[in-house]
């Protein structure tokens, strides 16, 4: 198309919340240029040597030559994954109904409806420090204001989460809403015991202030069963975001929003492009049916377990020892904490150098934080380059004390 | 869940926008309950005996197997199938750059995020009337002023169009769109002929408004080439929407935008789920490939047009002569104006309970307008059911004339 000299007179034609969209980021990074070679541990992608093909294959199959018309058909989402879903939370001890549940295009559309349905620009909001960098991104681009509370090894600070809401409180503020990952966080794997979740819930209701329990790695952990969920505990004042991206894989894009209807019905309305298509719906409950899904998510932990060992021991044999990190339970993430001479501005390029990457703590706090943190995913790359990747990153850090 | 007397707070939680979305639509309209047997023509679903059930299953067995890791993990949308939506736009003389294409989950997305970036409520927009229902509710529930400008055999009233423009402009109103379905509109069917075409997008320049260019049904003509699409006229002041719904499958939820590069940018950023996932744009892309969906297209062309066709004779054979309908030249319907004593009132009714059901003309409007038409979709059911379909139909205004 030829640029025509009207077309600036289009900018115009925009709505009031469209007009001022150019903000960047405090998080946004341009990051050094990898190679082919480099064995990148930043990403938190699923296995892919784990994806179920032949289930999906198979499940693509029958559906489609049983339920042709209704699948390819313009239709619903397909009622029986809802079911799934609900069936999955009942057993976690959350009974929905069918109007507490949405389905969604990922986490990441709830995510994105959020801000839409509950905030106006300039509100605020609690988030974890540091937190998915995807959720953190996304407030800070609709214009709310982020207040950080720290993350521990047991998962948010909760001292500091009630100063802030009292000191909010003082100053006639009520946060819109508390975004946490309360189990095997992202970035720091950490989990966050009963008692903490108990003390946790209790503080949004005094306060008024809806959780946001974003699950992603609730089904993922290598060794005991997980406190119950927030949402278990009191579904008034929580809504619960679960996906199927990490047991099942990203790419079918299908996830879940639970909790109080009136923010269900409101999600909805604001869900763009309606309910989720009747092929995916139908695709992930067909291969999802009859236990599978639990079957494949104990063969999941049992591989993730066993690379996250492999990340924990080679780190141990290979890191300075002054080098802090987290001995994750589940989930996808070790993180780690780097001395004061060793900050992510001199690591990264020499690690790229050497062959390797990570994902800056900085990027997974709205605030600048991080400078001396960095996310290493077990998840996405064979044991073997799991290994090699963080052998490279321990000859790194050696190699610049003895510069 | 058990209702917590704390959960009516949750109200005041919510934005503005969504304090006040609460309103029905005048198109709302409660259908007498059908039977088992009831042959509906009402909706413009695809025929399930043309879905290509064979090459689809094959195209998952194909990706799968051959570009698992990128079509089920964390993904953008498929470049591809964008490659091959300009390929398919280049060849009807629009040339389109990367930044002017937008996939989406089906064209009613894109309708979604038009009022979101283009609007504030109480703007003023042009609808054709009458026009596709899912556009004119999603309209009106986001609060739009709605301008209805009449449709002819011809498509839009351009002469009424002008008028319409002019009496805004000197209320100092400009109008922030022109929604629109040239080619085989819903529900008229009607096709809107070149010289039409020109005088539109120079009306659309003169006073400065986007026209919403909605080409759904712009691949299925049972004759002759159709004229150029009003893209291809002036690119600077029209916003395209195309679909793989009529054309493959509503079920796989794939549609794109086209047009002004600022306008594509904002429809990304306010699309909640980011990119169309992996899975689906590869599926789309590689079913679609290497001349496939030009044979595909051939097949159901002549499909529908042999379904019209016996629509129509059925219609001459038992329709009351004085009922008035058009002749569509592709698409999946015919609509028709029915006389005085029949209003759609007095004959859906008794039509269900002779057993067909259709479409009222007054879903279509925004203001109340097609007391007396109504859509026969001769897309769905197999002709068979259609011709019989028809023949109730006929036989019910007889019969109601007779009483």
């Amino acid at each position: 198309m030829i640029p025509s000299p009207v077309t600036a007179d289009v900018q115009h034609l925009f709505s009031k919340i469209v007009q001022h969209d150019e903000s960047i980021s405090p998080m946004h990074l341009d990051l050094p240029n990898e190679t082919h070679d480099t064995i990148s541990l930043a990403y938190g992608d699923a296995d892919p040597a784990l994806f179920p093909v032949d289930a999906l294959i198979a499940a693509v199959d029958s559906m489609l030559t049983g339920n042709l018309d209704i699948s390819l058909n313009y239709a619903p989402a397909y009622a029986g994954l809802v079911a799934l879903v609900q069936a999955r939370m009942a057993r976690q001890n959350v009974p929905l109904a069918r109007n507490e549940v949405l389905l969604a295009n990922g986490s990441s559309q709830i995510l994105s409806l959020l801000p839409q349905i509950l905030c106006n620009p300039g509100d605020v909001i609690i988030v974890e420090g540091p937190s998915f960098l995807g959720a953190v991104e996304t407030f800070f681009n609709c214009g709310l204001t982020i207040e950080t509370v720290p993350v521990r090894d047991d998962g948010l600070d909760l001292d500091i989460l009630e100063s802030t809401l009292a000191r909010l409180a003082t100053q006639g503020i009520r946060a819109k809403f508390i975004y946490t990952i309360p189990t095997f966080q992202n970035p720091t794997g950490s989990l966050m015991p009963l008692a903490n979740r108990q003390r946790l819930v209790a503080l949004a209701a005094q306060y008024g202030v809806i959780i946001i329990e974003d699950d992603a790695y609730g089904d993922l952990h290598f060794e005991n069963p997980i406190p119950l969920k927030l949402i278990a505990i009191d579904p008034t004042w929580v809504l619960y975001v679960g996906t199927f991206s990490k047991i099942l894989a990203p790419g079918v894009r299908m996830a879940w929003a639970c909790g109080p209807a009136e923010i269900i019905k409101r999600l909805n309305r604001f869900k763009t492009e309606g309910s989720n298509g009747p092929f995916m719906t139908r695709l992930v409950a067909q291969v999802s049916a009859d236990g599978w899904l639990d079957q494949h998510i104990a063969i999941l932990n049992a591989h993730y377990a066993q690379k996250c060992q492999a990340m924990l021991d080679t780190i141990a044999q290979t890191f300075p020892s002054d080098v802090r990190y987290n001995r994750p339970l589940g989930g996808f993430f070790v993180y780690v904490y780097l001395p004061n001479d060793l900050p992510v501005s001199r690591l990264l390029p020499a690690a790229i150098a050497n062959g390797v990457s990570f994902l800056p703590g900085t990027t997974c706090y709205a605030d600048g934080q991080g400078t001396h943190e960095i996310r290493l995913a077990f998840s996405f790359q064979s044991q073997e380059k799991v290994v090699e990747g963080i052998r490279r990153l321990g000859a790194t850090m050696h190699q610049l004390r003895q510069a």
